[in-house]
């Protein structure tokens, strides 16, 4: 709370509104005697004033003002006169630190209110989070953070800092910030702030266990399971079996496909390594996720060993190309092990055709993995769904909730068919860990799965969001985004100053587009063109100055070059604004334009015309 | 809190206390008409009660009762007479779902109240951390948890639940957990639930960003970059020069470690894998962790190609078998390449010898990692750090805070000493996350160096704990940690019924030991043997029926089988009572012993009293 925070207008969490007048001047006593329970005043009034705040956006400036009345002293007085054992306390955060908390003795009161206050903090940036009149960010240089702006210092010392400091510390690390869920921030795949996911993190934090046991984590272990079998249903795998694991990220989760792979192939691989195997080639897309690559330098493939597949225009593999390459690399000896398709690529979105895929896989006897971590959430959907066909033939999916579906980061699947190749490929049977002889039934001690020892409670929020949704619920949110996208595509396929990387309605929620600034437009001669010519002439003599914003600026390497600086500068400005973000990146010989996505559920197309508004503002005059 | 939720009986958060009684009957109705801003009555109590049950562990009883009155809802009306635009809002969670959330219209109220539920159960379930008097955990069979406990069904459906019922989802998904920060959680080497650290993952959780750019994560790059330099100039590189990145376990930390090696000897391999070398070979000890042995059949050296050192009776590293070793890999043809140093192994807690051994790797120009997952935090201490001496001279070294620094999960560092190299082994240059045109200095765009895409922030717990307690801070929770396992030894080193499994103190928190039934001890012939031998006579002629447990039971076969299932079930007792957990394992012929690890602050010697009462009350009659 901001009142105990001596420099709360360095803060976020409780930044005092300009606007804002005390609902009661903070000196005033008033008569509490009718308060049961022993709230009083001052804590009475923050508590009453927090529940304020967050229940009407309304009156926040009103309330807000109240707690930066410059008394760093939060009081908590307990006077019920019929127990004797209710008493005053005094909590100031300036006089108490980490050593005073939980376990120390008589640490409760203080870990209880100084948890509050954090609360109180996380609460109002939630809130801030969802207000469209808040910045998605303010910019500052890594220099500007460096030297410590306002008072946040980021250098480590030797002596403990206060509650109170650190208090401020957390708001300051809010304000300083991207809000990730704001409706305006459309920069990654992840977004949006889900209340139930945001719940299940907190209360993961709180548990602080670890999945490589059932013995110390039996109910998220249980959750693991029920979860990677829903999510096998859904890809069509019969019953759900198969097996999986929640992995930190889709580049993990790839790499596992490919490890898994190998293993099915050359299960000697493990105990001999690569050297003991004929040289093994993998295939991806061009337009695949650069996690493919890493996995083939990781693994000892080598990323020359990793074989590029052409797309078509709209980013889809080419089967044919797939076959062909698959035949050279056979003629020259290698073996073709791995193919990778993708649901969902990280730009255009795009989905190759996974059955025409997984028909030349099992010509040729090649592992087949999706990797969905972006697209996979639309097997949820049924009206998207389709966009998947043939992701039950594959051998491997990778799924992350954590973008398409809104998860809170960080929330990987990579799902696999046949069951116990994931344990045989990488259970190394630690004796410390994996007794045998424990009482309840090991098959439950899934940890030897992973590449991980310790593995972090990915699933609970996940978990929790399912159960709050249910699955129509994630199907609304994918139907919805999707919608949007389309609503997008709609209004700037025809607008002036902007051009579609790639023609049609976008599979997923990708757009890509150029935007071209006025001074890069081909304007013909005509009576746009006359009126404005009309305007700038600074001449006596008979002749037209063409100013550059007007000349016929002919397709070519000069407009190629200007172009291509112009998403990074409105990006740029976008950023110093605070308004909005958005990604932008070339691709192949295309030189940088904006990719639009949707996966935050508080996107509404007021947002998405903000954006246009706000790029076509930001690019006028480049 | 307890009073929305249909199922209190079966849930954690807000267990109702068999002699509590109400402080008031809930159906009074009092006069708050003297209580400003609007608190009513319902609400108030309900948050005055918070604080006074987080305010006083005494007085919880009488509070935790008022809130199990059987009335689901949770009022909240607001009444200032002054403005008429507070208004009473009443909340009955069983009729509200997660659409009805933020960003809904309106979601603004029913998040904060909701969020404000939650906390109230973590808090209540923070407070039972610490208090002794509850168990440790609640043990149920797989078999029974799917089930579905008293309506705790894991199952996930099409249809949503009310909010009302994820209120009791998280109640219920704590009750059958396991409170790894109770004092008498000895079970792993991460335990204690840190108050300033549990703080920062809930901030952490609501920023939700990822790491890769310093876009989205400007506050987090930063405090990952200026962390990572101190814990360098810890270790002892020179102005903390160098690289690294926290990664998800220390089981990564250290595959990054095997690759960055070989990428330093062998940077081919990244392009053309690992076909285009010689067949390299890599040394760790017996006695480290496993995941130097994943790490070396997931990269593709193949396990066999990993060999073990042997060690001392310690369990540490003999430095002249690593050199035999070494000299004949070599002879053999093979590139001795990389060197694993075990600083704090998993179950003996030794510290191999790093100066003799960097020595050799200096000699043959091999790459010396330490991994100090569960030993790094002794650097904090200027009394314990001795036993690192050398790691200066270590080229890469894993270090979790996670572990011994009490951080919450998941917590772990890779260090590099050459700069430069992490990035060069890993990059892939994404145009679409790692653009080069962006308007900061992208050398703070450090996701390049990983082989993760998206990664979780888990700077930021570490940072606000380190700023809380200070490097001093560290220091004493390490020293008391050492010193709690000290008295732990001296306790049972002599104690009948002890043998421990290597002698003379530990280096780190870990004690091994076995713990013998009376059944297997060797009872010599004595007094003590003829006062336990007068009772249990049943016969009338005249011999000495000798029961099993006055035998001689001589060192043996015998003996070593029944050792070896003593532990394992005294910790299945351990389990279903709940009352405490400490590991056990084998260890090459050792049979099955404890492993008593410590590394929560709660820890205290009354624990470790505890802790071996309950090794004898439940070993006795084995």
């Amino acid at each position: 709370m901001a009142a105990s925070a001596p420099s709360s207008s360095s803060s976020t969490g409780g930044d005092p509104d300009p606007n804002s007048t005390n609902l009661r001047p903070p000196s005033t006593n008033y008569d509490w005697s009718g308060v049961a329970h022993g709230c009083t005043r001052k804590l009475g009034m923050k508590i009453c004033g927090f529940l304020q705040k967050n229940n009407n956006v309304d009156d926040k400036s009103r309330i807000v003002g109240f707690f930066n009345d410059q008394q760093p002293k939060s009081i908590l007085t307990r006077d019920n006169e019929r127990d004797s054992r209710f008493r005053r306390t005094e909590t100031d955060f300036s006089n108490l630190y980490a050593r005073d908390l939980l376990p120390a003795k008589n640490g409760d009161e203080y870990t209880m209110q100084f948890l509050l206050e954090v609360v109180e903090i996380l609460t109002n940036y939630v809130r801030k989070t969802f207000d469209r009149s808040t910045k998605v960010l303010d910019f500052h240089h890594p220099h500007q953070l460096l030297e410590g702006l306002e008072g946040f210092n980021l250098e480590l010392c030797d002596q403990p800092e206060s509650l109170e400091q650190i208090l401020v510390d957390c708001r300051d690390t809010l304000k300083y910030g991207v809000r990730t869920g704001h409706p305006r921030f459309f920069n990654q795949l992840s977004t949006g702030l889900d209340i139930i996911g945001l719940a299940g993190e907190w209360l993961t934090s709180t548990a602080n266990t670890n999945m490589f046991t059932y013995e110390i984590a039996p109910v998220f272990v249980l959750m693991e399971q029920l979860t990677l079998k829903k999510m096998r249903e859904i890809v069509g795998w019969p019953n759900g079996e198969g097996d999986g694991i929640f992995s930190p990220g889709g580049a993990i989760s790839n790499m596992y496909s490919v490890m898994v792979a190998r293993y099915k192939h050359y299960p000697e691989v493990k105990i001999k390594g690569m050297a003991a195997v004929p040289r093994l080639v993998l295939f991806t897309s061009e337009h695949s996720h650069y996690s493919i690559k890493k996995a083939s330098a990781v693994l000892g493939f080598g990323t020359e060993n990793l074989i590029l597949l052409s797309t078509d225009e709209r980013g889809r593999v080419i089967p044919a190309d797939l076959e062909a390459k698959v035949i050279d690399a056979k003629q020259k000896g290698f073996v073709p092990m791995f193919v990778n398709a993708t649901a969902g690529s990280t730009v255009y979105g795009a989905f190759d055709p996974i059955n025409e895929i997984a028909d030349i896989c099992e010509k040729y006897n090649i592992w087949l993995h999706v990797d969905g971590a972006w697209g996979g959430g639309l097997l949820m959907s049924r009206k998207h769904r389709h966009k998947l066909n043939g992701i039950e033939r594959a051998n491997s999916v990778t799924w992350n909730p954590h973008k398409m579906m809104g998860v809170p980061l960080q929330c990987s699947a990579i799902l696999v068919r046949e069951k116990g190749l994931l344990q045989d490929c990488n259970s190394m049977c630690a004796g410390y860990l994996f007794q045998q002889d424990k009482q309840y039934d090991v098959n439950y001690d899934t940890g030897d799965k992973a590449i991980q020892c310790g593995r972090h409670v990915d699933i609970f929020k996940f978990w929790l969001m399912w159960k709050s949704k249910g699955t129509i619920g994630f199907e609304k949110h994918i139907d919805r985004c999707l919608e949007l996208s389309e609503y997008l595509y709609h209004k700037i396929k025809n607008r002036e100053g902007y051009e579609m990387v790639f023609q049609g309605e976008p599979q997923h929620t990708n757009v890509c587009f150029w935007y071209i600034p006025p001074s890069l437009r081909l304007l013909p001669d005509g009576e746009e063109k006359r009126q404005r010519l009309h305007k700038p002439q600074h001449t006596n003599v008979c002749f037209w100055y063409i100013p550059p914003s007007l000349r016929l600026l002919p397709d070519g390497e000069e407009k190629r070059q200007r172009l291509h600086k112009v998403a990074p500068k409105i990006k740029a400005l976008m950023m110093e604004c605070g308004t909005t973000m958005v990604g932008y990146q070339p691709q192949g010989n295309k030189v940088n334009f904006f990719r639009m996505v949707i996966s935050n559920p508080a996107v509404t197309r007021s947002d998405i015309d903000f954006l246009i508004d706000e790029i076509e503002r930001l690019g006028q005059d480049l």
